[in-house]
């Protein structure tokens, strides 16, 4: 039975001097797709094997030349500068301070309309007749400074070396490459260059079948600074999104007037943590019809030309947003992303409205990786696990691999194991296929951004690492493989349709105070208050991880102080003694953990309201505790960090907040490290070992029969049910 | 020469069964006061003695005759019931829910002008005509509440068992005593009343020296629950102050409204934490107009009457604020204070306008310390090191000790421990009596509330452990024995006169963010941020310990980061790139440390600018660091709990941000558990060993000279200059 599954649904790389092995590999992988050769031509035997072939196409760089002949249409982006003290009336602001040179230039056409001096002391714009830029020294000047008030500059500037070009130059050391400028497609001439860009592009490329767009037209935010450091980064930031062309468009549509402090948000750029402004909201979406609307169009002709459009998750991305409606209209026949973990699968995997998605995994066949001594299975091994939790829940549809295939072909051991990943995922498919994994519970995710930012809400670079969010996108990342049905909502959502919460068993909220991770003044709303409230009065479940509800106001830091049983001390009640401190670590949700619960950051100053249950505090600051409230039930958590035992702390937690724990025992692994995951109109389940080592566990059915079960290291076993 | 040093200055405690014991301990201590005995006759043979004889007067209880007879002037306070929540239109609100019922009694008279019933949700007040008060069932009741909103009501109750009565009741386990009720005293009727019982407790008690008040007329805030447990406890709290009565004339004077809130504040009774408001600030303002003008009345009969006015420092001392303008116009003699470590002791020793202070050491003689198997010198040693310091840099007048002289006579070498003590204090009095001891600098602690929360501004509940404050109570205690001139200024004082900061050295600001320990949105007033800028700039220093200049602003949450050079990272920052990470241990701050600094409860998520000086991180959480601004410097700590150690880090930093390293060896101990204070008027100055071991050390004189010395336990020794 196994033959059926030795091909298709794998992507590769290939070179000009490895096209024997490519061909080795299409055999060995099952591979059925080969992603071209950059820049050069394609070998006729590649194109001969039958495979599709994939080009990646760059829509708003390497053509230096229309970028120079065209300068007002090169890409601006909005930038702010440090703050500056004025120590007198005189007051010189250096614009590129802590920027790359090389990277932006200022653009002063029309900056008195387009720039705005900030007194940042006061919160207000300097009158613009009042200072001047310097285009010699790169300063804006004034005469009319406060003395020890702190200013600050915001300002367009060009994208003359396209920030990704900038980086990979830097971090491969290439010398002498000519500086890739980065065009605007939303300008005119430059969309009208475009379209027929393209369509010459296509023309010379008959062999490709899909064009694979990285991307369409807007970098993430993505700055160096003087010594070619990574200054800023956003992977969600709409900074480089702009041009007084759209900004005037943007102006027309919403009818008021634009201000550069809607991008600039003092410097926070609007990114994720922000609670949202209107204004910022409107720009979005604004983004979002116009991007829709011109990639369409570039889709339109690749497929009038017989080629797919895949678009990749990255990079020129902005505006895009697969989650939102817009993203619909392109026509897009795939999305291709790379997979950092479970998080970033279901980033790809979840979207809607394509033919297929793909996942790049890795690690990447560079050097880095891919050297004597490296260890390229290990990488390997723990992605694919990471990464088939979540698969398992919403498969991708393809996977892939890019670098260098020369590199991989030194390790035979790497080269064996992909192959099995290539067949494991081929079954795997083949059972999950057109079905909704069986769903236990459905959650929604509450946030101040939604479905817009469903999986990412809690990065900042992709997956990477932070110290203040690794304790709250644990959560995303548990959620991403677990047996239930996870929506985004966002605040807006709830006051737009109280409703949309009619399906919701269990609501989750996770992150700090003030931010929209948690809502800020929304919180102030009387109608998003109530209606949670009522949410879990009824009888439905709210979990809380980190400072839910937090914002100061009316007597309570946590407005939902009395929904979680518990508030957070910021000084104001310590006359309140308090006398709940007695811990209940012997409870449902506790039952399978092995250790002390690691809370990962954590939270200092929680303290259990009267009644509350503590599960776990430490010197008196509450780590975990839950409350009844009306039919309902809250379970507040201070921070899980990823871990298969806290991912099953937050299974129970979700079950006992709607008064199912009777219900554990239904396609459910005792031992936390395996998991079980059913597809009952496909008629099968699997159990799956999400850990590199041999487990034993009891494997309950979903009609609470149960057997025991050995399993290898990472092994994933398939059953009829 | 000790001859000198061995009588006066010492107030001892007495009763009728230790007659003999109390003229031998006169002797021996060299006491010249004896406290008189509650409530029973003094005996002819102590009145013989020659001492002083102080007698306690309770002014507002102990009279249930006059208080049950005009139960409309039961002293009343301000309550805010729990948060209830509204399941449909019907709500029913206790008010007496977590309240102990024999102390408080709801007084309905009036309730629609005087009660609040707020709807937290919508943060409105409803109309008093839509709910009415059952007496009955003591509920406030209504039939127009908002599903899921939270409803509170604030009410008067009176208090019908003083507080402090109470608290004693419950902790000796009294049974069968009736309860004390509060009079108030601001009423007509028994202002009248008052002011003839007092006349006539001064009659019948010819053998009375010094009328010692406990104390005028409001109790600070305290309320205990259901259980008698402690539920609610503010040593500053002005919620039992008020009255209808004194609520109107409070409205003439400031010609607005009055309104429940305004003592209420959301249910935080405007404890020292809220930035305080206007309107909280004018009614502290005409508490203390109001009780200095009545307290005058009671001062002058007591000095007609040929008698000595003492004041307690505590229970009923709410709105005497000894440092206040208004306090100096009572025209007391003297103020009492119970001592529990420095900050206390100067909490006393600063006040002006009196003759004379005396501070109440510990251990009282009680049997929870006098018992078999006790350790009362141990208890007694501490307190009187920990006193010590702060003595030496303001001295008390007199000690004294309370309790039952009998137990402490069962304990001889507390006897010894104590003479030892009383000699001790009356030869460093004598020594410094007169001058003002050197000081190295002029440090201002900066805060919300000035010199009215001076050396208590972290305490909660007096010098009571809050797991929240001793990180920041820790600069307080160490600067109550450090030889700065030490002055507490508010944002007010900056923004009436900024030249208040003329002769000021170094600013200090301790605590959280959004609290008035640091100022919350008072730093969106660029006169203030300006002015403190100005200061630093201009070659002051500044020393932030916490989140000072925390508040979220303007692209800052820390308003002086441009100061300090370090920020705090709330998420809105996690996209900028952060590269000064590099430790600098080796600094002059840090020079006489032994090992880690102990930063208490430290601070998370604070990271340097460019520039910064970090001197200490974990895992990137900066906890130390310096800054240079302009020609001034200022140094960050995350928190300094009390100790010698960090005492001397507090000492040096203070040095160094003024640029003055080099004088760091005048009047100095290279062992910081030594310490060295001169009085140069006096031609003296002192070496103290603060620790209960021996101590080696290098002293250095005024001029530089040193020498070696060493040093027995606890030991001071005094030196001609």
């Amino acid at each position: 039975m196994k033959e059926v599954y030795n091909y298709g649904r794998v992507t590769i790389p290939t070179d000009v001097d490895v096209i024997p092995q490519t061909k080795e590999m299409l055999e060995k992988w099952g591979a059925d797709a080969i992603r071209d050769c950059d820049g050069t031509d394609f070998p006729q035997e590649l194109k001969d094997t039958g495979a599709k072939i994939y080009s990646t196409y760059y829509t708003t760089r390497k053509d230096n030349e229309w970028a120079k002949a065209n300068p007002d249409e090169v890409q601006q982006m909005y930038l702010m500068t440090p703050f500056y003290t004025a120590e007198g009336a005189h007051m010189e602001i250096e614009l590129m301070k802590g920027l790359y040179p090389d990277m932006l230039k200022p653009n002063p056409k029309d900056c008195k309309r387009w720039w705005e001096v900030v007194d940042r002391t006061e919160g207000s714009i300097l009158d613009p007749t009042v200072w001047e830029f310097d285009e010699a020294s790169g300063k804006v000047i004034f005469d009319c400074a406060k003395a020890f008030h702190e200013y600050t500059v915001s300002f367009l500037a060009f994208i003359i070396w396209d920030p990704v070009h900038m980086y990979n130059a830097v971090v491969n050391d290439w010398k002498d490459v000519e500086h890739q400028i980065t065009f605007d497609v939303r300008q005119p001439k430059t969309r009208e260059f475009t379209m027929k860009r393209l369509r010459k592009f296509i023309e010379e490329h008959p062999y490709v079948n899909v064009i694979r767009y990285t991307t369409f037209f807007h970098q993430f935010t993505l700055v160096f600074d003087e010594l070619a450091r990574e200054r800023y980064v956003d992977w969600y930031g709409y900074s480089a999104s702009v041009s007084p062309y759209i900004l005037e468009q943007f102006e027309q549509e919403v009818g008021y007037k634009f201000r550069p402090e809607y991008i600039i948000d003092q410097g926070y750029y609007n990114n994720q943590y922000r609670v949202p402004t209107k204004e910022f909201k409107d720009f979005q979406a604004f983004q979002r019809r116009e991007v829709a609307k011109l990639a369409k169009e570039m889709v339109d002709i690749t497929h009038e030309c017989g080629k797919e459009a895949m678009m990749f998750l990255g990079d020129h991305w902005i505006g895009t947003e697969p989650f939102m409606d817009e993203f619909k209209t392109i026509g897009l026949d795939a999305v291709v992303g790379s997979v950092g973990n479970g998080s970033t699968l279901r980033l790809i995997s979840d979207i809607e409205g394509v033919s297929y998605t793909e996942g790049r995994f890795l690690p990447y066949f560079f050097p880095d990786t891919f050297h004597e001594g490296g260890d390229p299975v290990k990488e390997a091994k723990v992605n694919w696990v990471t990464a088939r939790r979540a698969i398992l829940r919403k498969p991708i549809d393809r996977i892939g691999y890019g670098g260098y295939l020369k590199l991989a072909c030194q390790f035979p051991d790497f080269i064996e194991y992909v192959e099995s990943v290539c067949n494991e995922f081929r079954l795997l498919y083949e059972n999950i296929k057109g079905t909704t994994p069986y769903c236990i519970k459905k959650v929604a995710v509450l946030n101040s951004w939604g479905k817009m930012r469903a999986w990412g809400c809690h990065m900042v670079h992709h997956a990477l690492y932070q110290k203040q969010n690794y304790s709250y996108a644990g959560i995303i990342e548990a959620l991403s493989g677990a047996p239930f049905d996870v929506k985004f909502i966002s605040f807006d959502d709830i006051k737009e349709n109280p409703d949309c919460l009619k399906d919701i068993d269990v609501i989750i909220t996770v992150g700090d105070a003030d931010t929209a991770h948690t809502g800020g003044d929304v919180w102030e709303d009387p109608a998003i208050v109530t209606t949670i409230r009522e949410f879990v009065h009824n009888g439905h479940g709210i979990i809380g991880i980190g400072e839910p509800s937090g914002h100061q106001y009316q007597g309570r830091f946590f407005q939902l102080a009395n929904v979680f049983g518990v508030e957070e001390e910021r000084g104001f009640t310590l006359g309140y003694d308090k006398y709940n401190w007695e811990e209940h670590p012997n409870h449902f949700i506790l039952e399978d953990c092995t250790k002390p619960v690691d809370f990962g950051e954590g939270k200092k100053n929680i303290f259990a309201l009267e009644g509350t249950t503590i599960l776990n505090h430490k010197e008196k600051e509450v780590q975990m505790a839950v409350n009844e409230y009306g039919k309902g039930r809250a379970v507040y958590i201070s921070g899980l960090p990823y871990s298969f035992e806290n991912s099953r702390i937050l299974y129970r937690s979700i079950l006992w907040s709607v008064h199912d724990e009777e219900n554990l025992h239904k396609w459910y692994s005792t031992n936390f490290n395996v998991e079980v995951h059913a597809y009952v109109k496909n008629g099968k389940y699997c159990v799956v070992n999400n850990t590199y080592e041999p487990q034993t566990t009891t494997v309950y059915r979903g009609d609470g029969t149960s057997f025991e079960l050995s399993m290898d290291a990472n092994e994933i076993k398939w059953y009829e049910i």
